[in-house]
């Protein structure tokens, strides 16, 4: 197939689809703070009702949810799943530039959600846009899902997924985001981690208390918290928690040799985040990319007590709190860790450390032999110029699995991110060149799925 | 002696008084934050000199020192230990009014340092003022030693104190704080725990890391600090450090029949704070006095790291940090705890665990069968009409051991607070009735002490 106008379409409106992801991020939509979904969420279903797709935004509990449906040429249905909210921009003094503003400098785009996950969604418009500008159709019918709870563990997507299965229904999936390695080798995810996300909680008193008068004779809520978190994981890494471990599925000689044909990624984390080395003294190489994905985890994300200004202040603290991220490996489940975690703490004499919920998800994977994964794999050298490389599993966690339970399809990634994309921390970007090359793969993927026999 | 005169004055000049300390309220002197103590110190040093005191401000590496002297009829001379700096006022959102206002209320005043210890600071002046309308004449020799750093652990006093000796000379010490407990019996307080303040910080990466990709494989802050925390103190209150309890001097027989002799101080703590026992299920008592103020403590006084915020944020610290508060019995050293610390932090593998010493102080003790401390107890009962309560050793800290060190003198407290006056949280606020009894407290002290004998 000459590929010629859609690449051509695609580079000459390039602005043109940076105007809109402009739009997108200049409107902040922090789902950890309730900010700005429903805004986020019309500015988003209006780009698709300007493509011709039928629209549909539906309430849940917390933020709504984009549907959009546009037939095409074949019987194939193509699935998108996106999400419009972003994760806080804090800390906020570490921006180079406002973190709601779309920033261009030296071939990147600056700004909170620009690659996580508003840029991923822009890049598919701006494919669509090459197809419908070049071919006047789209290959096969292609459905949007987008989400405004991701960055908040999809509290209340099941809710919609559970009663939407049909109108859902899809051959294949492609998740929200993709990009490429350090060396500019295209990346295919096929698993993520489930996630249970916790606050952990303590209130000792009524109101904080003078440290000199209380220190001996009052229960300080910080200690309470410090030691119900130590009985939670030990300075080895062990996850204590009774019963934790008993479900995973090991990875497979298959994953293991997925993984050896991937390059070290020691050297690009240690240049990034200046380390010196891994948990568990790991050294590196397919050894550290099974750690890195197929353990699960206790992440504490926050710490919260008392006196956190300058200099000191002499107070006992009457409440502490802690955020924490279990991560899950297949065949792990959110519902058992919380009931795990919390018949644990019981059993330490933590039964006064309360737990809150703020929502979970199981893990996912699709088989890498999938003829679809062939399909995204074999598209994404054509745009490269290099071999995609398949990644068995990653760290990450989405509701790729309820997704993926609900249809039962094939589930791939193809998108615009690189390796210091920063996606949650400051100064999130993009590469031009990479958003650009996210949209002719994702036009090529149509193109090929659209055709492809059943 | 006719104390008519000079309490008519007292009781018909609190408005003048007040409006003083109204004036020192208003300007906020948060020593934690370096805010507004040189504006702080200049105003008390004005209310000094209208007094017809020779007045210094002495600039330190902190906050300048003010110190006043007035001469008076007899060889005596009596020291006030005072401080103008306050608590930080946070968390705002607990105060019923302006913090830095003085608003009075139900024959309240309210306000940040209306106790602690500005209002102690105006009643002493007060008495002075009766004295001087009604006698023309100090009984002895007035000093006023007054500090800009109490509340965070006197760091920059030692340094004055040190090169003021002779200055400072002075055959008795009145402190800062004293009033009377919850059955309005005034109260005599003898000691103060020594203490050594830290913060604790651990930093494993440049910048915070996507949970999701870090949490097997990347070294967690706020992980690092809890088990280094762990190790400082045992879920039974018992403190780890090597050597740590070594110096301790325990209370003496005197002491426990000084607390035998005060009420159970269990109803009222129950009350105020909501809750319903004490550390070491102690019940009350003598028992709990002296678990409150013969151990030593410490104290999470506070705990920072990563996502603090509504809802979840998958991040995983790169920082986190505790601020900690060691009260220190007699006869224990702030330096030696800090080694002790650095030592056992090491031995546990926590040498990346940093320390920051945010000051600290000795432990000081003032005999109890002192003539002073009659004399000032003997002056209270005339004033309340009800028997001082010798209170052997508080729980409290401040730059006693300085002074006492330096000057080798007694050491007693007069003041103006109450148990529920709410020094260093939310709502601090003293009885007007209890302000007008703490003047003619001093006003009688500073006569009995010019003419006692030597």
């Amino acid at each position: 197939m000459n590929w010629q106008p859609v690449d051509a379409y695609i580079k000459n409106n390039l602005n043109k689809s940076i105007s809109e992801l402009a739009v997108l991020v200049a409107q902040p939509s922090v789902s950890a703070k309730h900010e700005g979904l429903q805004e986020c969420a019309l500015l988003a279903a209006e780009m698709l009702k300007k493509r011709g797709f039928s629209v549909e935004i539906s309430p849940t509990s917390g933020a709504p949810v984009v549907f959009a449906e546009r037939k095409g040429r074949s019987e194939k249905t193509l699935l998108f799943y996106n999400h419009y909210d972003v994760q806080p921009a804090e800390p906020l003094e570490l921006w180079n530039s406002p973190p709601f503003e779309l920033v261009e400098k030296d071939g990147n785009m600056y700004g909170r959600g620009i690659s996580d996950d508003k840029g991923h969604f822009t890049s598919r418009l701006h494919a669509i846009d090459a197809i419908l500008a070049t071919d006047g159709e789209l290959p096969c019918t292609v459905k949007f899902l987008l989400e405004g709870e991701e960055e908040t563990s999809s509290v209340h997507l099941n809710e919609y997924v559970g009663s939407h299965v049909p109108q859902l229904k899809a051959d294949a999936c492609v998740w929200e985001f993709g990009g490429v390695d350090e060396f500019g080798y295209p990346l295919q995810y096929l698993g993520l981690r489930g996630i249970c996300y916790v606050e952990l909680s303590v209130e000792t008193a009524n109101q904080d208390v003078h440290s000199g008068t209380g220190g001996s004779i009052f229960a300080n809520a910080a200690w309470r918290l410090v030691w119900a978190l130590n009985t939670l994981k030990d300075e080895n890494e062990n996850i204590l928690i009774p019963g934790f471990y008993d479900d995973i599925l090991p990875p497979s000689s298959r994953d293991r040799e997925l993984m050896e044909a991937l390059p070290d990624p020691a050297p690009a984390y240690k240049n990034q985040y200046g380390i010196y080395k891994f948990l568990k003294d790991t050294a590196g190489g397919a050894d550290l990319r099974i750690q890195e994905v197929f353990e699960p985890t206790c992440t504490i994300c926050g710490l919260t007590s008392g006196y956190q200004g300058e200099g000191s202040k002499t107070v006992l603290p009457a409440r502490a709190s802690a955020k924490i991220d279990f991560r899950l490996v297949p065949n792990m489940r959110p519902e058992k860790v919380l009931k795990q975690l919390r018949e644990h703490l019981d059993a330490h004499g933590f039964s006064d450390v309360e737990i809150t919920y703020h929502g979970g998800g199981a893990p996912s994977r699709t088989d890498p032999d999938d003829p679809f994964v062939r399909l995204v794999v074999d598209c994404a050298a054509e745009v490269y110029g290099v071999p995609m490389r398949v990644i068995p599993m990653t760290g990450g966690s989405g509701p790729n699995a309820m997704v993926q339970d609900a249809l039962n399809i094939p589930i791939v990634t193809a998108g615009i991110g690189h390796p210091a994309s920063q996606a949650h921390a400051p100064n999130e970007n993009v590469k031009i060149d990479l958003y650009e090359k996210g949209a002719r793969h994702i036009a090529r993927i149509l193109q090929y799925f659209g055709s492809s026999a059943d």
